[in-house]
C-alpha cells in the first residue's frame, strides 16, 4: 500500500453564495476531501467568500479597498499544499466570478520562483470540481485546468468531475430528492466515477512528484533555459 | 544527464493548408521536435491533410465516405509515442476544423483500456503548438489541452507555446522577414522560451511516467473503483 | 399579422455522422424549421457530410484533395438566405469538427463586401442549435454565436437553443422513449421554450433587417469608415 | 444624416486595477465613448471598482458583506441605457472578474420582464471592448457577448474590439510610445477600424430597436410562446 500520509491537500470552493451552507458544490468538495482524507493526506478545505480578498494582479493589497486584503494567507495555504483543486459553480456556462478572482491573484505571484528556479507552483498538481443545474463543466473546467497548468501546476488524467442535470432548470447537486430519494446526483454513477479518477489521479501524480524532489529544473527557468537545448538555437527555414 | 533515448513523440500539424510547405505552424513544430531529436528521442512528426481522414466518432470508417479512411494508422502511431503534440493554426479565435477531428477520432478511441484497466492514453504527456497572426493561442491551447487530459494524457506545467503578431493582419510565423531581417516570430524571447519549457517539460513527465510503468492502476479503472477509498462510499449531508 | 413570406432561411446540420438518419440534431432542427415554415419562410435544410467539403482558407478549393470542392454551391445557398442556423452536436464540449469547417469556409469569403461596400454577411441573422447527451450547449453555441456576429450576421436575443440531458452517458435527443414515453427530450419545456424564442427573434430581427434595407453603411465599409466620426480621430490621453 | 440624440449609452470598464487612472482598456472605451458623444448620443462611462459590488445571484445584497452593496444603482444605469458596452482586460486569456462579477449580477434580474412580456434586457444592443498585452481579445469577447445575448441583448455585427501586441509582455494600449511615438497601439488601424465599426453598428441597431419600440413580443414571452406556432407543437419522428 503507498502511502499518502505526507500529503497535503487544499480544496477551495469559489461559490458566489455568501453563506457556505447553501453551497451545492460543496458537497461534492466534500466528497473529494473524503477520500484523500481516509487515504491520509492532510485535507484543508476553504470557503473563498468567507475571506475578503482584494481585486488585482497584486501579491498584496493592504487596505487599498478599505478592508484589510486576506489573499495573502491564503496564498500561505496554496503555497503548503501539494495538491490543490479549485470548485466553482457555473453560471452563463463559465466559471465564478469568484475562481476568476482566485486565479487572478494566483497568478499575481507567478513572477516569483522555487529555490530551483522554476516557476511557484511546480511540483504539484491541480484539479477542478464543478456543479450547476444547467449546463458547463467542461467549459468551467477547461478554463480552470488551463490556468493552473499555465502557472506550473501538472495536470493528471481525467482531473476534473462535476454534476449537472437535464437542460433547463431544477434541482442542484445535493438537494433533498423528492419522495424520500437520495439527494440529487449523490447516486450519479458518472459523477462518483470521475470524482474517484480525479482524486486518485491527483494522489499519484502528486505521489510522484514528491518522491522525485519535485520536476527537475532543466530547461524550464528564467535563468537558464538558454543553456540547454532549447528553442532559440533550433535551425529552422522560413515559409516560401 | 538523464537518458531520453527510449522516448518516443509524436508532433502532429493540424493546419488546414492542403500544401504543408506553406504551414507556418509546422516552423514551431519543428523547433520543438528539433530539441526533442538532439535530446534523442525518436520523433516522428504528421501532417493530417497528408492523409484522408474520415468523421465521425469511430474508430475505423473504411469506405464510408467514398476513400478509405486513413486514420487506423495514425491511431497507431499516437498510440506507440510516449508524448504527442498537437499543433493547430487559430481560425476565428479556435483550434482548426482539422485539429478538432484529430481529436474526435482519438476520442472514439477512449472506451479501450490498457493492460492495466485504465483509459487508453493513460501514461502518456501531451502539449500543444499555436500559430497564427492575430489572436487566440491560449483559447486553442485550452480546448486541446482540456481533452488531452480528458481522454488520459498528463499535461506538464505549461505545456503550450505559441507565436501570434499584433492584433490585425500581418506576418505569420516563419514570414521571411522584412529588409534582411530574421523570419517572423523565430527571435521572439517568449516563444522560445515557452517551447523550451513546453518540450522540457514534456520530456520531464514522460520520463518520471516512463520509469514508473505508467500511473498506478488504482482509483481509476471503470471495473474497480468501487473497491478502493471511492466518492460513492462518502457520507455526505444535503443542502438545507 | 406580419408577414415572413418573402424571407428565407438555411439550417445546416454539422454533425459528424455519415447517415443523416442517425443525427439527434436534426430532430431539433426540424422542430425550428417547422416554426419558420409554419409562418411561411422559404426554409432549406442541409447536411455538411451529404457533401464533399474541401480543407482549407479558400473560396473554392476545386480538386485539390482528388474529390471536388462542393463548397461553392453550398455558399451560394447561405448568401441566398435571410437567417442561417447552424446546429452542431457536441463532443468534448466544443463544436464538431465539420461545424468548425463550415464555419472556416464562410470566413473564406469574409473579404467580399456587399453592394453597399459592407462585409458580405451584413443584413442577415445568425442562430445556433445544439444537441449533445452531456454537457457542453452553451460553450458551442457561444463559439458559433461569435463567429457568425464577427463576420457580419446579426445575433438577436437568445439564439441558441439546444439540449442535453444528467451528466454522463444516457439517451441523445430524440431517441425513442422507454416504456411508451415520448421520445427523449421533446417534452422539454426549456428546450421547446428556448427554440421558439431562438426561431421568433431571428424572425423578428430578419424581418426588421430586411425592411430596412439591410444595416445602414455609415461607419461601418473598409472603404469609407475615416469619412465619419471615427475612434481613429479621438484624442485620447496616454496612460500616466 | 440619422439623429441620434435620444440614444444613450454605458460603458463599463471591468479592470482589475483599483486606481482608474491606469486602466489601458479605459482608453480605448473612450474612444469608442468619443464617437458615440460626437453623433449625439448621452453617453456615461462608469469603472466598476469605484464602487463596491457585492457577489452573490441576488438583486441586492445589502450587508451581507459588511459593505452596502452598490449594484442596484449600476442596475438602474444598465436598464436606462439602449446601448451596453463591457470592457474588460485580459489575465490568462479570460475576461476579469471584475467582468464575471458583472454579468452575474445583471444575470440575477433577468427574472424580470419588461413591459411587454419579454426578458428585461430586450430591444438593447450590446457590444464588447477588450485590451491586454498578450492575447485573447476574442475569447473575451466570445464570453461577454454571448452572455449579453443570452440575456436579452440583441449584437449587432463585429461588436467587439480590441488590441494586443505582438505575444509575451510588452506595452500596453494608450502607454506612451518610445521616443516620442504615438502612445502604443493608437494608430492600429485595425482597433481603430473595428472600434468604429462596433460603434456604428451598435448606434445603427439601437435605432432601428427603438423606433420600432422593441422587438415585436410575439413567440419570445414565458407567459404567451404555446399559443404562437412553436418548438413544442411540432410533429417530430423520434431517430431509429
Amino acid at each position: 500500500m503507498t502511502d499518502y500520509g505526507d500529503l497535503s491537500a487544499l480544496l477551495v470552493n469559489c461559490s458566489i453564495k455568501a453563506d457556505s451552507a447553501g453551497s451545492h458544490t460543496q458537497r461534492l468538495i466534500d466528497r473529494a476531501a473524503g477520500i484523500m482524507r481516509d487515504e491520509g493526506v492532510a485535507v484543508d478545505t476553504l470557503y473563498a467568500l468567507d475571506h475578503r480578498i482584494a481585486f488585482g494582479m497584486e501579491e498584496d493589497l493592504g487596505d487599498t479597498f478599505g478592508f484589510t486584503d486576506e489573499w495573502p494567507s491564503i496564498q500561505d495555504k496554496i503555497m503548503a499544499a501539494d495538491i490543490l483543486v479549485l470548485g466553482s459553480p457555473i453560471w452563463l456556462g463559465v466559471m465564478s466570478s469568484v475562481a476568476a478572482l482566485v486565479i487572478e491573484r494566483m497568478y499575481a505571484y507567478s513572477g516569483h520562483t522555487n529555490d530551483k528556479g522554476q516557476y511557484l507552483y511546480y511540483g504539484k498538481t491541480a484539479g477542478c470540481i464543478v456543479t450547476g443545474n444547467e449546463d458547463g463543466v467542461k467549459a468551467v473546467s477547461r478554463d480552470v485546468l488551463y490556468a493552473m497548468q499555465h502557472i506550473g501546476y501538472t495536470i493528471p488524467p481525467q482531473a476534473d468531475c462535476g454534476w449537472i442535470g437535464e437542460i433547463g432548470p431544477g434541482a442542484s447537486y445535493g438537494d433533498p430528492g423528492e419522495d424520500g430519494a437520495r439527494p440529487v446526483g449523490y447516486e450519479s454513477e458518472f459523477t462518483n466515477k470521475n470524482t474517484t479518477f480525479m482524486v486518485w489521479n491527483l494522489l499519484h501524480l502528486a505521489r510522484m512528484l514528491k518522491d522525485a524532489g519535485g520536476i527537475p529544473a532543466v530547461g524550464n527557468t528564467r535563468a537558464h533555459w538558454r543553456e540547454v537545448t532549447n528553442a532559440a538555437d533550433q535551425t529552422i527555414e522560413p515559409v516560401g
